[in-house]
């Protein structure tokens, strides 16, 4: 099998709507946002609390798939690399990685702090950060 | 649009057959592996180099994706969590996270240290761990 599919379980509510105003990284000015989980996941929300901090798995809808190398960060005087070695959100699956502090929880609404992706971005999955006894 | 395509970019050569004998996490007891990509990806590995630590993306296809609450690490005397949660294999989206560190690279084949994933598990992308530059 070479094909799997995604399901979409929410999406990014977010005052960013162009990639061209999204900043590169959280700590490059990313605002506060929303997820907004499809109401059949609320049981899988049990658990996620206000304070913790945890990654969010997002599908980097507005990428091109068949990018292959890139000049990091856009820059073209620096010597091109494959996606591979580089964060670019042109890649063949372009999935998306944030790490996120939760600073509410409101049912299937889930308020996170400095979040970069793009409003309505399709969130895949979450988990928390690593730790021994999860 | 509800649903995306992953596209399999290649897979898991490891002595790890079934889930019932791979470890929970890395430090438990994970062999190192090889992670062996379809050729034509060569381009996009360009700049992965021995000695890098990585985060591997890889889809867990012997899971449960109908599964929403788990007992944590399947410990029955744990309440149960929802799965986002937990670092349970048994999720919607099943994608498997692991940091790894590049041993050798030999063409589209990369030798990484302490992988808790299955043989033939597929393989959906690499990333550098989050560092300003990149």
């Amino acid at each position: 099998m070479s094909e799997y599919t995604l399901r979409v379980i929410g999406h990014v509510e977010s005052v960013l709507a162009e990639r061209a105003a999204a900043p590169r990284q959280p700590d490059e000015g990313a605002p506060d946002a929303w997820l907004v989980f499809d109401d059949c996941y609320a049981p899988a929300l049990d658990g996620l609390v206000p304070g913790a901090d945890v990654l969010l798995f997002t599908w980097l809808d507005r990428t091109d798939r068949d990018t292959l190398t890139v000049h990091p960060r856009g820059e073209a005087a620096r010597p091109r690399a494959g996606v591979f070695a580089t964060r670019s959100p042109d890649r063949p699956n372009p999935i998306g990685l944030h790490e996120v502090h939760i600073l509410a929880v409101a049912g299937t609404r889930v308020h996170v702090r400095n979040l970069e992706a793009l409003d309505a971005t399709p969130i895949l999955d979450i988990k928390p950060l690593l730790t021994p006894d999860r």
